[in-house]
């Protein structure tokens, strides 16, 4: 895709073993990678390790020299299996300590509710050194901000609740127009050549072709740009194609809700 | 997780705009990662990145060089965006040609339908040299396999089908076997402490704490194992101390076909 240099960029690090067995699908990725484009960043890789130490440090480091925002998924909680903090302490080469604010607001959540903070739960509040806090408005245990990189929970209702508390961290950028119009029963192979011109032709403009289940039963095409003319335009090329080769153009309203 | 040296170990590069944009929900991922832990390979490490051929090409040669096994999926169609054989030909430094078995193969397809191959489907047929074919059920063109990389495409009926067709070229390994309890209504930041001591006094069973919705609705302890006594034992500990905490556990069927 063509990223105006104006556009911060950004990844996702997933941390989990019960991802990679096939356990559990993913939530956080397909949320975030909405959420950045509609705050015109653009979320250029996601990556997926298990609970190892090793290969989180690596993944990170990778995404965090690479990219403006690094934001991480899973393995914050209070159990054995949640090594996300050390892991990036580690990454950073700072020592993990017990942050003053994060251990406050973690026994006024417990006190709250007529319970203790017991070490399992304290352990929440160990942060890298020189980290800020994430309110969790869902379970109390806050996230964490270091550098660059965001340290969320992998629970979506709570990873979800987190990246609406860093909204005022993140720098807005140009936001990506799409357009999209859909021709059933068209195989995206028959258009191909125009799609290939239609692209060539226009500046600024980057066409995705989706075939819908296989080549035969129809395909969506989207245009993506900065500006929404320039968007539209490309749209009503392909249509006149989709209509030149027999099958009706049928454009999707772009208020739908669905991102570029 | 504790891998036996045995199992062969697996990544899945999944590349395309539409997934980073938040457009389309990636489900191959998942597909692939339940598919592996059946046949007893482990998948270590999921990545996406968008149409981008430098981007393919760092990530795949990472972990072409790290895993047994590297499972592309996207960019295999006959469109313009459609980048990911020429990235995988130069991953690799070979050239990419018109392979002579597929372009007979897409022939065969087309004609069967009364159709012509035209040259954007003609491009289908080309592949990194010294590649292997991966048949298409679905749509006719090839997938490829090309040294430990095996490139198929994106549409999930496709790639599930392709899957299935290279079956006879992965070795399977000790199967991770998984057992699991839930307990409703205890969080996990209280049975933190018994899931450490029995993790630590139990040799060759991972314990994954997951917990439902947040702290407070219930968690769902995992125990992974490639011995499946040992996987039970330890469930059969965990429940122990759920119900010393006041909470029945209810154990997962695991024959449900939940994997690991």
């Amino acid at each position: 895709m063509n990223d105006a240099s104006s556009r911060k960029t950004a990844a996702i690090l997933t941390i989990g073993d019960e991802l990679l067995s096939g356990r559990t699908r993913d939530a956080n990725m397909h949320y975030l990678s909405g959420w950045l484009t509609e705050r015109g960043v653009a979320l250029k890789e996601a990556r997926f390790v298990g609970d190892d130490q090793k290969d989180i440090v690596e993944a990170l480091n990778a995404l965090r020299a690479k990219f403006d925002y690094v934001f991480t998924s899973g393995g914050i909680g209070p159990t054995h299996d949640d090594i996300t903090v050390d892991a990036i302490a580690v990454a950073l080469g700072v020592p993990v300590i017990e942050h003053p604010k994060a251990i406050a607001m973690i026994k006024a959540w417990y006190s709250a509710r007529g319970e203790e903070v017991t070490p399992a739960r304290a352990r929440m509040a160990r942060t890298p050194q020189g980290a800020k806090l994430i309110d969790n408005p869902v379970s109390g245990a806050p996230g964490v901000m270091v550098d660059n990189v965001f340290v969320m929970a992998g629970v979506p209702r709570i990873f979800q609740g987190m990246l609406h508390a860093v909204e005022g961290e993140i720098e807005r950028g140009a936001k990506l127009h799409s357009r999209a119009v859909m021709a059933a029963g068209l195989p995206e192979s028959q258009i191909a050549d125009q799609l290939r011109d239609i692209q060539s032709a226009l500046k600024g403009v980057t066409l995705g072709s989706y075939p819908i289940d296989g080549d035969e039963k129809g395909v969506t095409i989207v245009a993506r740009s900065e500006t929404p003319a320039t968007a539209e335009a490309a749209i009503v090329a392909v249509s006149a194609a989709m209509r030149a080769l027999g099958h009706e153009p049928v454009l999707e309203d772009h208020r739908s809700g669905k991102v570029a």
